[in-house]
């Protein structure tokens, strides 16, 4: 059999190299990174130093402060260059939590899970307060309360009163089968942004209506939140003009629920509250944190091959998945190549961005300190020397293949750069979208840029922004599969002849994320 | 088709109702019992009841008086007869938090999903107290400590540094084909209590030394727990001449590996705290509540039918499914069974028991006293006047089949009373064994007893013994299901002309939960 197999293997490999004859990979180097994730990874311990050391890395916030810092250390201590922090125009205040604690008290006392929404105020010192049911959140609902709302702690009425299934497993990874055919993912179109920032500002006004009311506090849920896990994120106030609205508060479904039933039936229901939330007001500026390796190519070291993903988190956790994770994963993706002693033709950058969960700030900020904004389209030189940006934000699952982003013209290079790693589950090409995070700023000014495909996991079901986004809930071994790829994804962009290949530019138009007003 | 078919299906309920000639079952009122299930469910209102409105039910303490005061009510509102707290025997002392709030202070502050384990200490005021790290909890490693540990927040390594995996549903059913092949469960045999006991006893004193060496609290968490979902169940220290040791607090799992390698670290992690717990004193007996419908067959209104479960629970959650559930299906089914009016010949009593989860307690006070007492077997007139008794304990899930306990002799009677419910999934007859609940107590001195195999939904994954063991975590559909049939068992054991066959009287013996020292 071996004598008869062996010409055939042959000629099999000959063939896949001549369809991306074109494309040549550096098999001997695509080794040497493997080997590097493999033997000597340092993704646990970065990942133990971004969320468990550092702390919630709400943008202007001491965690996203730590975090800059011991970045920008580490980025040193590996001897990468032009590396600390970098300011990209202004975002606003800090906030944090000084004290959070909420109980029920009566009819009887049990500790509950609470966490305050980020740029709301504290209740300035301990109280205890009736809770009272509004039928919907609007001044209608409010003034109809009148007198009776001061001093109350108030909830909303939900008509959504079970649970989430748990019959299904939370955590999944993608069929083989579907690589190929993935949808757009993530997208949001102007006229949903459209829709969607006036109802959040709307409710934003809403809150401070009812903070001018004298109510207590504004209890929190969401519908698919169970077991503990409770999502949170933030309001408005972080903008300079935008006063915080009255403590709000997220529990759990579990205890909204129990608490909508026991208001409902006439029971007298109080609670015993603590919040003590913090506003950080002397630096209002945004900032990034960049990194390089120098370009060697007399002729390339100009042009810049990027990397990177949001540094910021919500607070309720610690920002494991949501993007401790593909900051690790780049982070790591340049220490092996520093590591391995790589003499790259081009730059490569890594950027870690502020401000992305209030609406990709800091990418789009830097994007357009850089290169240029594409409302009016006005580009700066720097716009065509960057081959390529690659970007990591959907949690700790593998990488599973990559969205082309309608870019069809880097197909074949992504393939013949996707075939070392088919055995580690990285063989999906789409040419889908995904939106919703960092690439769409370097999109959006012609500069090719990429979003992996990668496992769900329990990114959408579980950690999402919530309290559960924490060290544990990282899958290390996906994390150094996810490095690794990036690695080589680098590499090959950095060391190929030509830059990636653009789509034509865009029409000029307001970047999708970019609004009147923020939320 | 039709006309051949027809009489062959005719033939085989024919055949079928042959085989069991000798079980009669009224199918009118199996209808009726279905009817009334269907149409007037009463199982939120009392689910409500039992859970929100009581609240934790941790035995002697005050939702567990709550508990007693609403359901003796709910059964004279009911009609039932002889109702009311029935004294067992000395339990010892309630307990409970009146605050309980536990934080990261340093290196930096966020909240803490925290429990106190029952029968535990306060921290008397509010602390700020740096975590130290034991190697293992027995005495060596605290004088190894020293001087060191006075003051401090002790926590206990564990090497299980995953969480569980989420890959798999949290919720499942069992298929058809595993019911009448169900294994014995929870079961324990006097040698595995003996060796546990000791144990329990051994962690509870080191406790004691560990307070009397000054430390401020002890931090636990179960290797199961995840997504802010926590175990915690209780010391020994409800019982008279065992004192109560210092705080501990049971924290999520996510939360205990943090500190854990934070500490490992050599980071200075600091928590705050402020736990203050009340125990209970004033009166140290046992109560269950019982309630009749009294018998009107002048020869054997003497006799009874008993159903039941434990009425106690754990504190960090409202015990809705361990054991709200049991509950609610039991006085479900009498109050199916006195709203149709049924004239039952022999008396139906139900039976909701306390201190079950100390040691099956409150049942076997009970037994002990009604009917004999399993060491010596000398048993009392009325033994020989109970025809069965049905538990029901392992969770929300429905009704699949009944564990026979070894009673071949009720097989083929189950299977008659089975039969009208096979629509509704409930077709399994088992030989085995289940243990851990409270028809132990009756199959001790010989009275035939009974617990329903039940699908597991998320009682061992989830809720059991956690603070999500709340009225969400309940499935209203399956609870009416195990209603419906709870109604019919008692209803026929109560009509059917004879007494349930019993298997031979035992050996006197210990009971299986009798324990030199509580735990």
């Amino acid at each position: 059999m071996r004598k008869i197999m062996l010409p055939v293997v042959a000629m099999l490999l000959l063939l896949s190299t001549m369809l991306h004859a074109q494309e040549k990979v550096d098999m001997g180097m695509m080794q040497k990174i493997k080997d590097e994730e493999k033997n000597n990874s340092q993704i646990t311990t970065i990942a133990h130093n971004i969320t468990d050391v550092c702390g919630p890395r709400l943008t202007n916030s001491p965690g996203y402060k730590r975090a800059i810092d011991l970045i920008t250390k580490t980025f040193r201590d590996w001897g990468l260059v032009n590396t600390g922090p970098e300011a990209w125009g202004e975002f606003g205040r800090g906030w944090s939590t000084e004290k959070s604690y909420v109980a029920l008290k009566q009819p009887y006392y049990q500790p509950m899970i609470a966490y305050p929404v980020a740029w709301t105020n504290g209740t300035k010192k301990q109280i205890t307060a009736p809770v009272i049911l509004l039928d919907k959140l609007d001044s209608a609902n409010i003034d109809k309360l009148g007198a009776d709302l001061k001093g109350k702690i108030v909830m909303v009425k939900t008509a959504n009163i079970n649970l989430r299934s748990a019959a299904k497993a939370y955590s999944t990874r993608y069929e083989d089968s579907v690589l190929n055919k993935m949808p757009d993912t993530y997208m949001l179109n102007r006229k949903q942004i459209d829709y969607f920032v006036p109802l959040v500002n709307n409710e934003y006004k809403t809150t401070l209506y009812l903070q001018s009311k004298g109510a207590a506090a504004l209890l929190k849920s969401n519908s698919s939140g169970r077991d503990g896990t409770i999502t949170v994120d933030g309001t408005s106030a972080y903008a300079k003009g935008y006063d915080a609205p009255l403590p709000e508060l997220v529990i759990t479904r579990e205890d909204y629920l129990r608490l909508q039933r026991m208001v409902t039936d006439k029971e007298n229901v109080q609670l015993e509250m603590d919040v003590q939330n913090k506003f950080y007001d002397d630096d209002l500026t945004g900032y990034n944190v960049v990194g390089e390796i120098a370009g060697t190519d007399p002729n390339l070291k100009n042009q810049v091959v990027m990397l990177g993903g949001h540094l910021d988190s919500w607070h309720s956790g610690t920002g494991a998945t949501d993007n401790g994770a593909g900051c690790i994963v780049m982070m790591e993706a340049m220490r092996i190549l520093k590591t391995l002693g790589v003499q790259p033709r081009r730059t490569i950058r890594i950027g870690l961005w502020g401000g992305e969960e209030q609406g990709l700030y800091g990418s789009f900020g830097y994007v357009k300190n850089h290169y240029g904004d594409p409302k009016d389209m006005k580009l700066k030189p720097e716009q065509k020397d960057v081959s390529a940006y690659f970007n990591l934000d959907n949690g700790s699952g593998k990488i599973r293949g990559i969205f082309l982003q309608n870019n069809e013209a880097v197909r074949d290079i992504f393939k013949a750069w996707l075939e070392p790693f088919a055995d580690m589950g990285a063989t999906g090409i789409t040419s889908s979208n995904t939106g919703s995070t960092d690439h769409l700023s370097f999109d959006a000014v012609g500069i090719p840029a990429f979003q992996f495909i990668q496992d769900p996991l329990e990114y959408e079901t579980r950690t999402h922004h919530s309290n559960m986004d924490n060290y544990d809930h990282l899958s290390i071994d996906d994390l150094k599969q996810a490095a690794t790829i990036v690695a080589a994804f680098v590499y090959n962009a950095a060391m190929r002849d030509e830059m990636l290949p653009r789509k034509p530019l865009p029409q000029p138009e307001r970047f999708i994320f970019e609004t009147d007003t923020p939320f």
